[in-house]
């Protein structure tokens, strides 16, 4: 059995899952962030022997246990150090998770472990070269290959967010202090950005009336016909589109598996995600290869935290 | 004993690698292009027997050969596609030279293969994760994750050439029948499209006064403070540094290693790239990360081949 462990800036989510990936039980409990990293791990190790406790199964068949972080991390060390939403610099997480379970742990960045989840269990099961990409408040991406989590030199492969593609006279700053990274559209944030932003020009649309907007406004808005609505979901698919066409000639996928809160949009998104594709990507690059939703929905972070110690 | 064979258009060259991959002899011989795909394959096993027959080894002390082609191919079965420079369509290279040869025979793309050599033997000697250009005709790239060939799906990973990054605006037709890939630019070709055109714009250039310019001609006019040819080749920079930062954010290299003809432009170029680099990509994959040029010349394709059956 093996344990994986979402770690996010309100609540800490738990799951057991056996060695084929399927998820068997879970658990939520409060990260108690406002307490500080000491607090956060020891109730993380306090919920994860609740699980075990609660299931058919023994402490002693626990393998390993993983964990999904936000943030800058040297993966092999187990050190976080930095995550912005915990408020943690230089945590190391490996080291006292070890200690309290007397388990191996394993952490990733959430990107990867999402990614990996969907590889090993969801809409990935089966495939040997995967790009996954979760859009969320950022766009984060994760790359499998051979099942297992494709690191890079120093565990920044993957950042698909951050693919400068939006052309210079178009592009606004990102998060990351440079100009036109893909999660500057194709993210939460951006389609907010863009709705507020037609709102401000007094374009002619529903979203006018929504006192705050949020990106399902927008998705909302767009399946009852919003044609502004329906311009800025497409051109978040564009530039998604533009950036598989990118990814397709530098580590040619069979498949792209999109994820995360925007990808919910559904149809309309996917759609026109694929159409963009079709005209950027390569046609060698084309044949065999399809563009599709996850299906793991919010456990794809505890089932691929789960399989770190398996798969990575 | 490996032998890597190079086999281009109108020469075939032979080497004889150690498993370290020493080049210790090298044969070149024509490649009969004009007489079919039977006599090519035929003059390849000959070369192959006399280059070993001359040396101090034996037949029997070569383990495997590989050869590195220009075109499409189903890789794993060893199996050309298509080649234009050859004019072959279906030919499996493989089969054949296995049954002449007796010997286990991998072939791979001229791209790939020379970034195995460099990777193995040359300027990426030690290094885990690796992306390599060949700038000559085209843009070639190959990715080498811990000292081997990364494929991707359908063995596509790695075509730097034909990353979309040129501005609408700014784009041309691609030879893939795409716009705006690095390789319109940053390519021998495209410095040549890009010199040509400079001259029948009447810029104020040395180049005006040469017949034929070819990219040695762009290169010499720099270093002698030609400002059309200085801009041109920055141009090349700009793009070839620009593609680099979308590449580490997707592969997260610590080294790009770059060669072929357009490379011998020399240091112009490579403080042009590494400048472009430094502006366009994040700062986490800066820090450890190098630009330098190839070093094996135009050998690199022969010890890459020799080093696919041992590192493929």
């Amino acid at each position: 059995m093996y344990l994986g462990v979402d770690l996010g800036g309100t609540a800490i989510k738990v799951g057991l899952c056996d060695v084929e990936g399927n998820l068997l039980s879970t658990y939520e409990g409060p990260t108690g962030t406002e307490h500080g990293s000491d607090v956060v791990l020891e109730n993380i190790a306090q919920y994860a022997r609740k699980i075990v406790s609660e299931s058919a199964y023994t402490w002693e068949q626990v393998a390993g246990v993983g964990a999904g972080i936000a943030g800058f991390m040297d993966i092999p060390e187990g050190f976080i150090k930095l995550s912005p939403n915990l408020g943690w610099r230089n945590v190391p997480v490996k080291r006292i998770l070890e200690e309290k379970l007397g388990k191996p742990v394993k952490i990733d960045n959430d990107a990867n472990v999402a990614a990996l989840g969907e590889a090993w269990a969801g809409a990935g099961k089966g495939y040997n070269n995967l790009v996954c990409y979760t859009l969320g408040t950022g766009v984060g991406g994760g790359i499998i290959v051979g099942g297992r989590i494709y690191q890079g030199f120093n565990g920044m492969a993957g950042e698909l967010g951050h693919i400068p593609l939006v052309p210079d006279l178009e592009a606004v700053d990102c998060g990351c202090g440079k100009k036109g990274c893909l999660e500057t559209v194709s993210s939460a944030t951006g389609i907010i950005r863009m709705a507020k932003e037609a709102v401000e020009r007094g374009e002619h649309t529903s979203l006018a009336l929504v006192e705050s907007i949020m990106a399902k406004d927008v998705f909302d808005a767009a399946k009852t016909g919003d044609e502004t609505a329906i311009r800025i979901i497409n051109r978040a698919a564009l530039y998604l589109g533009k950036s598989m066409a990118i990814v397709s000639v530098i580590v040619n996928p069979q498949r792209f598996i999109v994820g995360g809160g925007v990808s919910k949009a559904g149809d309309i998104l996917f759609e026109a995600i694929r159409k963009y594709y079709r005209e950027c990507a390569q046609e060698t690059s084309q044949e065999g290869v399809d563009i599709v939703p996850a299906i793991l929905g919010n456990d794809a972070g505890i089932v691929g935290a789960a399989g770190l110690n398996l798969r990575s």
